[in-house]
């Protein structure tokens, strides 16, 4: 038995029995000890942001790690970006990073660099295992870590640590059971006298507090106090829909999101941090609600937040039953060219009862949220770190922690093309996904942040930056490229005969809607 | 004026005409700047890894920096498999990273991140400038430090030190002139001694000696003194062909590597290190010499290179013409399925006079090398640090630098995938490129690395993480998705048609070879 063998042993007897996975020379003995365990689901990208952005879907909706295989530090850097929105989400991820022989270091060989200055930045837990000997108690710190933080934990493998021989007697180590911190009793006081105060105020949830359990006390706690519930900007996980306690997102556009926090006067935040501007502009507010508003926290992302909602409704003695979503009433969508507000009430009005809805659409998407606060009840699964190319793979993640349901991806042109790559993984894989290509052909974003700083006529230069087009990228010969059936469509009626199709039956499809 | 104007200027100063780039919203100001500076060309990458890769590939043929833009840490991240081989070759480039405004990073907004954690394993300059008068200074030194060192600078952007104002009468700072430091006469001497010795020697020249000038010096010192000439593994751009002096390289795989230096007595490095294994194999060893063989250091890569190896030759009195590769025969290449060996064989009879070679064929690609010796005159550009991904961008950049030239790409189907993104620059610019992908539907390196740690047997999970079938990838769809033409070739025949057709029209062209 090698050390790679008792890695492998010690990630499956933590449960982490899925590794997406782009494997290079240094860690073909990892990936021959991954061969004899077919317990283990072994995933390629063939892209390391594939890797780690479907890693992060996964976990998103398994609630537990999945681990990634990554080739030194390029594979890492490679990886860093979908790691950045992992760590923004807070997700529990176990990233194994091999390297070098530890004694071929001072050789400097070729594909040599610091990857400990690569990992930190996109890690909450690092570390270097340098004896086969301790790579099961490192991988089950590991998994304790990505838990506990909760986040990513990233364990560097020297190639000759995973060689080296173990003890055969040598077992498993299972990770320390998580336990939640529970949230200062003082806090959930403070929570509850500014909720009763009568000033206005909002009850800003993040995390695990965005589930449906959570949200259906928070609210019981608005029902009781007249505060409004609201979550980040961006979310690893929010569960939605009819019948369930809707929130609203802080906007993300700069102005909108002063205005809808502008009127706070007290802030309780439960798992989430106070809202900031996701950009400096000049003369604007990078803090997002007013200078002398209280802000109450009640709770870090780690922490048990069920319990603490729990024990603030008790506090508050809010026993009613909360406003829950009513059903969407169906709406016809009158036919014509797809523009962004059409596709947007198609899109609204087609979620499959229990889907997994992903969203990358940056721009474009912005009216589906509010759309889709009484559409069937799903999950809704965000970029969160702000870097873009998360869709593609985030949907492939989640659709194999939830095989039994539909993943919904909807994807801006632009971000798309960063992992691009995911589609193949959705072929092999099988994966029920359906993703709708928001395909405007520009960085739309951008086109509008140009005329923010005061742009509103576009030289050669700006447009060869920030349009898309000339030539077109065309989806749907991508898609085929990679194994993924697809349609393109331009109209209403075209885009919803699609989709329709693409809902109802199994597996990759991918639909290019021209805007 | 603003920082950002001051910056274009002063690259514009310093000859830097082309930049790569993949904005975000933190450069608004910078890419409103670059609009007002048609001079400047802009040329967008719809993924990082393609903007660097194409930086590389056009510094290495043009000989000074381009620019890059790139946005915030992960943009950045997304860059650096590529500034990793940069790193390696010793490309000039000057990266321009923006960030957050100076005083939002408290704030940790989503996307904020240590970018100077990012960027220091993969350049060899990193600076943040955070007045907008500073800029001007600063880009100036990235500048210097991009040509003298040679090597990747990579200067940190704040989104306030853009937007601010500077004072309209500064002017663009030129950077101080590169003078290459001349090789200490001692080391030339001890050089020439070892060359003189009878000892069996070796001359490993790297970087600026494998211009064809510099070869032809140093074909003089090897006719004189019997001393073979040596490249290493990896090298940015090497001039070669049928009337320059050949050079052989050291083998990739560790056993041939091992065999083609074993009977070393004395090596000469002339801008270039020890070999040393790319990866370390249990029981072989790292540094590929033999223990007892004495090296003489004679410059390091920013170095005089030529002047030394006219010094050297001058002490050695070695004025006799050099051995010169003579012109290839041609030879008909029998028909049938194409194969690793007849695919090699037609590209190796195919090279148009003064093209521009660049090869990331990994494991498929090997017998090219030394089948091209006596091909027409060429450049040969490499992937340099083991990250795959580099070979589309790099056939990209190298076409902007030298329009008037053929790029010949051949391309590993596994490692092409990681930055296919390419493609669609190649079309919107119109590049002179025909890429052949060596389609065979595996790592099949990795493959090979299987077998040498004893695995010949694969499983599942080894297949499923080594094998790239199952949906196999069609080139074809994924080139005409980004707009560029393709056709695919299973027979010699066949692909000697299409080869011969791309080669003779102008613009992107791609043939995908199923092997």
């Amino acid at each position: 038995m090698n050390g790679a063998d008792s890695l492998c042993d010690t990630l499956l007897a933590n449960d982490v029995n899925v590794c997406f996975a782009n494997p290079g020379t240094s860690e073909m003995h990892f990936v021959a000890a991954l061969d004899r365990k077919p317990q283990m689901r072994c995933v390629l990208g063939l892209f390391e942001g594939v890797v780690t952005g479907a890693a992060d879907g996964y976990a998103r909706m398994a609630d537990k790690p999945a681990a990634t295989l990554l080739h030194c530090g390029p594979g890492l850097a490679n990886a860093l970006a979908n790691l950045h929105n992992a760590r923004r989400a807070r997700t529990p991820m176990v990233n194994i990073v091999g390297d070098h022989a530890s004694y071929h270091l001072v050789h400097d060989a070729p594909l040599t660099s610091d990857i400990e200055s690569l990992a930190w930045p996109m890690s909450h837990w690092v570390k270097r295992t340098l004896t086969p000997g301790g790579l099961a108690a490192d991988a089950a710190e590991a998994c304790h870590a990505a838990m506990a933080l909760p986040g990513v934990a990233t364990l560097i493998l020297p190639a000759d640590t995973a060689w080296g021989e173990v003890d055969p007697q040598a077992q498993p180590v299972r990770a320390d059971p998580v336990r939640q911190p529970f949230v200062d009793p003082q806090a959930i006081r403070a929570a509850a006298q500014a909720l009763r105060s009568g000033r206005r105020t909002r009850l800003l949830l993040g995390g695990r507090a965005l589930r449906a359990d959570a949200l259906a006390v928070a609210g019981r706690i608005a029902a009781a106090t007249g505060a409004r519930l609201l979550a980040p900007m961006m979310n690893g996980r929010i569960e939605r829909g009819a019948g369930r306690v809707p929130i609203e997102r802080v906007p993300y556009p700069i102005d909108p999101s002063l205005a809808a926090l502008a009127d706070i006067q007290c802030l309780v935040t439960v798992g989430a941090s106070v809202p900031v501007a996701f950009f400096a502009y000049p003369g604007k507010p990078g803090r997002l609600i007013p200078d002398d508003a209280e802000v109450v926290a009640m709770g870090e992302p780690g922490d048990d937040l069920m319990a603490a909602l729990e024990a603030l409704a008790d506090e508050l003695g809010a026993k009613a039953e909360p406003v829950f979503a009513p059903l969407n009433a169906a709406e016809s969508v009158a036919d014509g060219p797809l523009t962004v507000d059409n596709l947007n009430a198609v899109l609204a009005q087609s979620i499959p009862n229990n889907a997994i809805v992903c969203d990358e659409t940056i721009s474009s998407g912005r009216q589906f949220f509010a759309a889709t606060q009484g559409a069937p009840q799903h999950d809704y699964l965000q970029l969160t770190g702000g870097a873009i190319g998360i869709g593609l793979p985030l949907a492939a993640g989640a659709a194999i922690a939830c095989p039994d349901r539909k993943v919904l991806l909807l994807q801006a042109d632009g971000s798309g093309m960063y992992t691009c790559q995911a589609l193949w993984t959705q072929a092999r894989e099988g994966l029920d996904v359906v993703t709708v290509i928001f395909s405007n052909r520009a960085y739309a974003i951008l086109q509008g942040e140009m005329r923010n700083v005061g742009v509103n006529h576009f030289g050669d230069n700006a447009r060869r930056m920030l349009d898309l087009d000339k030539p077109a990228l065309d989806w749907v010969s991508l898609a085929r490229g990679m194994g993924v059936e697809a349609a393109r469509a331009e109209t209403v009626a075209g885009f919803t005969a699609l989709l329709r199709s693409a809902l109802s039956a199994k597996g990759p499809f991918l639909i290019e809607a021209v805007l």
